[in-house]
């Protein structure tokens, strides 16, 4: 099957989304079909040598820009590239949608054209940090600012099955990000989650804290989309910081200058362990279908690595086991009513 | 004026206070009153040639634990360390207090003892992070963990005071931390909280997003309690595992680490610049008198640096100040009816 990719959806689209592609295709064996401004798309093919490689085009005349908002894009915009991706999924011309364009749209049109996965009122954007023992994935990383206490116990379920299926963690542990590890400690939101996630089909270890996520202390953190946004940007921005602070001390004086150029090795490799671009995309989980966004300047290496974790998901069935761990969940006895209540009417 | 250090709060009370207090009377001739355990805090003095500096002791028979609660701290233990420092605040004899214990229990008992600044309804902690251009002061970093728009507009307005009394700054930009600077983005509480923040008496700068914070882009940051926690924890924690993961590449290989030895006089030069300890406690702004709290690890820098800190706090007016701009703000005409009302209730 093929991974549908949104070849005018990034910063520096359709360049780094054409050759991720070409090199996808290449590397991995993975059909592709690049939807977008054909023209557009056909000049860009031009610079590779695809010969033998399945690439596609699909045109689609209009753009969703990174100002637009999420609902026009679904209602003005009938035929932008992002849409079109996912009528091929809905259509199976398609298992997957790879995007590096507008998020919040990515997930609007995911939602509208696939719609959820049942029993999901909420789907979340899914990213993975990279920790002193290896990776945690954190949802929801945007998707939803203002969240209930069954969303977050939704995205521990979905965070759970998929850090068992494509992380290949056996019994992921799941946190819940809070600003303290005590049970005294949360906000009204956290309390109320808290309480059910103890009776959730999960391995739930409870609060954790922001200093946890890099520490590892557990596999999967959940938290509202406002929280977890700020989790992420922050991140992104203290590592940039810290590099540059480094850079700078170290050029303030002539013997540092020679320590660093040695030193170069340890500091690429570590570059290395923190790039995002080695993670792909962050998976939009429940929506009924596969759809992977990326960051709005992802390289070529971002796009490309997407794409293969976008097959692999589509491949291992885990909106299946989704849907399969959410109705265990309504099941159980000790699940709160409310929450049982609350689920079924979405 | 005298500063009361509570004597038992921190993880390595009383040995770090009582030397952080020596060093804070020794280096910059500020009065202080050790508040505790009275044969505990002698023993510790003992260690030290206090000849001729001003250090009092106020015996104090109860400790409050990280683990109680802030009300039963305020309830059950009423001649705690923490009680009894600010009641030396409330009679005169102290202009500050200094606490490395339990955050809650102290911002609890700061309240109860000297009451609020008149017009504020919730007390903020806030926190000076070093960042590419300077500092940033962000707040509210654990205080208030569910907040109302009209509790971030008094943090905004108290953030604006101090970082122009005691940082320096002349007209200090502030920032609304969201998840991304376009108006249409934000949760209920930004969007209702930027409405208000347009028409405050402070120059603001809009929302700012995660990334921001360390790239300097404002002078103050505001942002709820549970959100300012996430974000100093996570900090303090990614600080951590950039450190131990560039360590850990460069102990892998033998070229690396000459480099690093080579390398590490600007190393040093940049962990002084991240050490929280060089800017001593975080202030808890809107109790009507000086609170400093310090992090339950802290050395004897960062206790000798929050006296020192508290003392510029207590001598400058900085509440007087607050108090003037918080009546500015309900003066002006363009203010929402409800902002007014609701403050005029507490």
């Amino acid at each position: 099957m093929r991974v549908a990719i949104d070849a005018m959806g990034g910063d520096n689209a359709p360049g780094v989304e054409v050759e991720g592609a070409v090199n996808a295709a290449r590397e991995f064996g993975i059909p592709v079909t690049l939807v977008g401004d054909e023209d557009r798309i056909r000049a860009e093919l031009a610079h590779y040598d695809s010969t033998g490689l399945d690439i596609q085009i699909k045109h689609a005349s209009e753009v969703v820009g990174m100002h637009d908002s999420p609902s026009d894009a679904i209602r003005k915009k009938k035929d932008s590239s992002i849409r079109v991706a996912f009528e091929l999924v809905k259509s199976g011309d398609a298992e997957a949608v790879v995007s590096a364009g507008n998020s919040g749209a990515t997930m609007a049109a995911g939602m509208f054209v696939l719609k959820r996965i049942k029993g999901i009122e909420r789907p979340a954007i899914a990213q993975i940090f990279p920790t002193l023992k290896g990776k945690t994935l954190v949802l929801d990383v945007g998707g939803n600012v203002d969240c209930k206490p069954v969303h977050l116990v939704h995205f521990a379920i979905m965070g759970s099955v998929y850090a068992r299926s494509i992380m290949g963690i056996e019994t992921p542990r799941i946190g819940l990000l809070s600003n303290g590890e005590e049970e005294s400690k949360g906000n009204e939101l956290t309390r109320e989650t808290n309480a059910f996630l103890k009776d959730a089909p999960i391995s739930y270890a409870g609060y954790i804290e922001g200093r946890d996520i890099f520490a590892g202390a557990v596999d999967v953190v959940v938290c509202d989309g406002f929280v977890g946004n700020v989790v992420l940007k922050l991140s992104e921005g203290l590592s940039e910081a810290v590099g540059k602070m480094l850079k700078e001390e170290i050029l303030k004086s002539f013997l540092p200058k020679i320590g660093f150029l040695l030193a170069r090795p340890a500091f690429q490799r570590f570059m290395k362990k923190v790039d995002y671009a080695e993670y792909g995309g962050a998976p939009l989980l429940g929506i009924d279908g596969v759809g992977m966004i990326c960051h709005g300047g992802s390289n070529t290496k971002a796009i490309k690595n997407a794409i293969k974790f976008a097959h692999e998901y589509a491949q291992r069935g885990v909106n299946q086991k989704m849907a399969e761990k959410l109705q265990e969940n309504f099941a159980r006895s000790t699940q709160p009513e409310g929450l049982n209540k609350e689920t079924a009417i979405s």
